[in-house]
């Protein structure tokens, strides 16, 4: 997410420790008494779960939010998946805003750089996406509270339509119905309103900034192009696999119309990329569905949201760059335009690192867990998959994870939402020291 | 494996199409009634797939090599073993003197630099690798002979020493015993030849080359240098891997010593790089094992020997290039050498296609096949590396795929042997024209 110069060190060290300050704060909020509800117990693991998940906006749980959870805990969830999920931009421009007053010009650059600031100008631009991003939750709010104040009483449907469409927004997957939106899978209405929820709060700060200054600009950012596409293709592509994969939910037989089975296929196709609220339990989908929402998942969203996963805009560019060298060309281009090279390089080196982890990770659980006797690897993959992508549907193994394999997830989770280059550069804690020599080219042979 | 300059696509054609006749050829002498026990009928399907699955040297098989197979049939899939394993240097050889001798000085650059040849001298080094290889092949015949002899007899005894040195050596994977070397289990000095056997024929051509030419040059190639100790560095960790999550071989009680407990993880960490010799059903690995071996299927084994998957280089390469952006190096080192940059992208661009050449098999296979209720998922997946690796371990299903999965199982055996770059190469049949001008450069968001 951090375009990188000399200077690099300084922007993702303070947002991985941001992060991490903010999970601390959720965790010890969460273990007060008066968060979780009379006669129940939260455990240090359990807050601390809950807390990464919300913070990386993720939605694998350990306890049933609406049971365990007092009001006040579920407000101090609703209150971390807005920080971990809008509060990103915010906490990025307070930064950015807070620096500039004092620090020297060469480090504002850094950060006018670091969120794609083109002109100081633009943090007005950015001042106004995260207006925009509330007005959408108000409204979403309202729209929601339309349905759920008939179905749930004035005040706690209120704080169901907030609470829900914070979690939509901000792709944070959690839900206090205790099976997600199962009970609204023959609602188009609610389905519909959750769909443009989930979608607007998915398209990222860029796209964002980019939509809004069109009237002014008439340019799209190739980033922005790349994305929309992406997301189209992938999009359409998930609906048409899901049709076929899953026999146009055939699962629900006469419970329900075909009409409503399109309209579930397409939320299917939506949740997944980083979403996570679903209409019915995804143990019942077929093994080809499992395996491709297990890709969605890995691909996650668009870079600059609330989204995990390596990205649209990697896989996008990756694929360009795969046919580009296929047929000989030399540069990947897209709508007259050719991508930098160093972010070809960057974003084949984010997917193998990415599918290092993941294979590490999933190694380590299958041989420390104890798994379900059947499709074990399967639920293993799944999990993974679901915490890195951020996306947080689950095959129902979470809660049953032990101590080694909760930090996992949660490792998972965090570097999902971070970012692996922004973790891995606080961690490497680099120097930027290039040698003066450079040692003989030489080549090998490659597959 | 084939490096590409300006007149790049002469070489991977005549490599696809030489295999493809080699396979068409081997189906044909497959289908004569000589080549199938007395009452039994061959379909054309287990020919074709059967001839596929031996030249790519994977292993894989729908009907049992030993019943099945008349001793015409098992010779025909030894000579096809031969020639897709050893042969294909052989192949490669004689093309090159075949055309040296007919075109131009360019072309004939070229096909040195297909096989990696810095000059006309070294053609006299392939020629020893071949003599050396059958002179390998002839040793571990006797070495085999000398245990095979005693235990089968005179005649059967030689031919199995013959048929399994090549299996071996070619790393082919077939045998003739129908549960391949599981009878050998506790049997150190048949598992030592066959080790010794496979790792000979796993360094491919250039690591050979090198070896026999270090006396004189004193010098490594970088290729056989990150070969090496790619190799060593994964050998070496997929012991201890094995070692952990199968316990020691624990499902074997009383029926196993400790020492060989010990022989036989070594000889699973050897065998699914492409080998696919096994001493015990991979259907009693954990769950942790399999992921590993998958893993370990789908990296394979050196270019230019007869390994699939996306090779040794391949991942040594791409491991060093991440690390080397971590920690904020321009250049990925070996060995006071630095790889050239195509190299990396080739790489890359290698992996990214590899996965999802991968990503579609297991989503059509999946959809399409009747598969086991439990696990189908993993079999599934294991049942694609296992192709696109060459390795030809199985966990049952092969025989049980219909007419669509066996094409798609063959094809992965194909892109697996003949390499993923050769074959799109043919495919895509593209001019290598360069655009005169070049868009605008612009750079987008990754990860
Ligand atoms: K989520
Ligand atoms: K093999």
């Amino acid at each position: 997410m951090i375009e990188i110069n000399k200077h690099r060190y300084s922007f993702p060290k303070l947002l991985t420790f941001g992060f991490i300050m903010v999970i601390a704060i959720g965790t010890l909020l969460l273990l007060l008494p008066m968060a979780t509800r009379p006669g129940l117990h939260t455990s240090f693991m359990t807050a601390f779960f809950t807390s990464t998940s919300a913070t990386c906006v993720t939605g694998l749980t350990l306890v049933d939010t609406a049971t365990h959870w007092a009001p006040f805990g579920q407000l101090v969830i609703a209150v971390l998946m807005e920080v971990g999920g809008l509060g990103f931009m915010t906490f990025a421009v307070m930064t950015s805003l807070l620096i500039r007053r004092q620090l020297k010009m060469s480090t504002r650059f850094l950060v006018q750089e670091s969120l794609n600031l083109d002109n100081v100008s633009q943090i007005q631009v950015v001042t106004l996406i995260i207006k925009l991003s509330i007005l959408i939750q108000l409204l979403g709010t309202g729209l929601l509270y339309l349905d759920f104040g008939r179905r749930y009483g004035w005040w706690h449907g209120l704080w169901l339509s907030l609470f829900h469409s914070i979690s939509a927004f901000c792709n944070a997957g959690f839900d206090l119905f205790g099976n997600s939106l199962a009970n609204f899978k023959n609602d188009p209405y609610l389905l519909t309103v959750f769909a443009i929820l989930i979608i607007a709060g998915s398209f990222g700060f860029l796209v964002w900034q980019d939509i809004l200054q069109y009237r002014k600009v008439h340019r799209m950012s190739l980033h922005t192009n790349l994305a929309l596409r992406t997301g189209a293709i992938i999009m359409a592509l998930s609906v048409i696999v899901y049709l076929l994969t899953e026999r146009n939910l055939s699962q629900f037989h006469d419970e329900m119309s075909w009409g409503m089975r399109l309209i579930n296929s397409i939320f299917m196709a939506i949740t997944p990329r980083t979403a996570g609220l679903t209409t019915f339990s995804y143990t019942e989908l077929s093994a080809a569905g499992l395996s491709y929402t297990i890709l969605l998942m890995f691909i996650g969203g668009t870079p600059g949201s609330t989204a995990g996963g390596i990205k649209t805009t990697t896989i996008g560019l990756l694929t360009l760059q795969a046919i580009a060298t296929l047929r000989g060309h030399r540069d990947p281009t897209l709508a007259h335009r050719r991508f930098r090279q160093d972010n070809v390089f960057r974003a084949l080196t984010l997917l193998f690192v990415a599918l290092a982890i993941i294979a590490i990770a999933i190694l380590i659980l299958a041989e420390t867990q104890d798994l379900p006797k059947h499709n074990s690897l399967t639920y293993v993959t799944f999990e993974v998959m679901a915490a890195f992508g951020t996306t947080g549907i689950s095959l129902g193994i979470t809660a049953k994870l032990n101590l080694l394999g909760k930090l996992i997830i949660m490792a998972l989770m965090f570097i999902g939402r971070v970012g692996i280059y922004t973790v891995m550069f606080s961690i490497f804690n680099a120097q930027p020291k290039q040698p003066s020599y450079r040692y003989p080219e030489e080549g090998v042979l490659i597959g």
